[in-house]
């Protein structure tokens, strides 16, 4: 099931995407929560009426570093012997079709395409062989980076923290299992030209080593997002630009750039 | 006011902290939120009735790294130009007397005593003669660092984001003003004994520098708490020991390390 979260004349409502032709999407409007108990209410709104919102509202965001051979070496990085996390905050977070904001402390925004995780239950701990019942599903990311500020500083809470910087969506696919979540065609257009392009299967830190390394030392929320690193071809954004990242049996997630206002 | 979180017969409240001997202290239960408009009931409840929580929930907590000087030259690192931030999750907070858990995954777990900032209202892009605006008051926390794995993992979301690592109180103090602040001496002892010993003038970068810093790049939110930075001094924990940070005009923050059950 792919779950939108929206907005209709000043309400927020949960709702499941039915059909296959973009511009003929509907949603069956969800009863309850997604993350407990909920039915769809046969209630149905075309998604050409609506906002798209965030699909999640996370509590925390964890986004691991380098985790494709391909990409850390483009920067002139190490490939990392065990994965490294880092945070952004949920006041980065913004939805389908928000304006990034191009941060005035930055010359040097960098698009970064993801696989994100969305957990389903609180957790900590988790084995390797529960993994798969701590996610709810999948969804798209943008890691958008102030790759001149990353640089300069150490710890990267101003460079991949900043409001605007962590778009997700356009919803939560569910019907995704782990096995199939780890092989899956993954790329980014800048105003349609290819940029980036990889498969999950190329990750060097499976989705499963990942949720084992973070929840060993934190609890996971329902809703926190794991961000499970970038492949190869991160470059520039610039105000007016519009990117979009697409991940195989999930969707395409679109924003286009805007100055600060 | 000092005003501190409780929990009573199930119940959370805020209450405003009254008298000065430490066993006759007394809450004035408030009507209303902290941030927003409130009034105090008149009932009062004898602090020894109720246990303490974290004085504020963060939507996140920003810490600025090695802000005094003698602390960065401790570890053997450089004095850094500008200030640099990490998060720490919602997560790891805890409050006055509950245990801080030493995690499976470190053997070499350290206190930080910082001063803590507590944000009063929404905010980005602060100027620095409007800091005093947006502060709600200071509390004590204490950075809790596993400084093998800081030392291993590039960034530091499990080194010092791991649960219980942000102990956070005993309350709000809000009748310091930014000068005050910024002139306070800083303890934090072990078992009684003092480890570090500092004042928050020491700080290279002010507290002003630091909202300015950070709101430059995103939206502070009632309740958030800046971290910022630690004396020198820090040093090891171990399973059984008490911690204690005290800051002059705030209070006393108290914690006792135990095995992660």
């Amino acid at each position: 099931m792919r779950i939108a979260r929206f907005s209709i004349d000043g309400n927020v409502a949960f709702g499941a995407v039915e059909g296959d032709q973009p511009d003929e999407l509907v949603l069956d409007i969800i009863k309850g929560i997604p993350f407990a108990d909920f039915e769809l209410s046969g209630t149905k709104v075309p998604l050409s009426k609506v906002r798209l919102l965030p699909p999640v509202l996370p509590n925390k965001v964890v986004a691991f570093g380098r985790n494709y051979a391909e990409h850390a070496r483009e920067l002139g990085n190490e490939v990392p012997d065990a994965p490294f996390a880092f945070f952004k905050p949920s006041t980065s977070v913004i939805g389908p079709g928000d304006p990034i904001q191009y941060p005035s402390f930055s010359e040097e925004l960098n698009h970064e395409a993801e696989l994100a995780v969305v957990i389903g239950r609180m957790c900590r701990e988790v084995p390797r062989d529960r993994v798969q019942d701590v996610i709810f599903g999948y969804t798209c990311a943008n890691d958008v980076t102030a790759r001149d500020v990353q640089r300069r500083e150490k710890q990267w809470a101003r460079a991949k923290g900043f409001d605007t910087s962590c778009p997700l969506g356009p919803w939560v696919e569910t019907d995704i299992d782990l096995a199939a979540a780890s092989d899956l065609t993954i790329q980014l257009t800048v105003n349609g030209e290819q940029r980036q392009l990889g498969r999950t299967s190329e990750m060097i830190h499976p989705i499963e080593d990942l949720i084992v390394n973070i929840s060993e030392a934190m609890t996971l929320l329902p809703g926190d997002v794991i961000l499970t690193g970038t492949p190869a071809g991160v470059g520039p954004l610039g105000v007016g630009d519009e990117v979009a990242v697409t991940i195989e049996g999930i969707g395409t997630l679109t924003n286009k750039v805007v100055k600060r206002g």
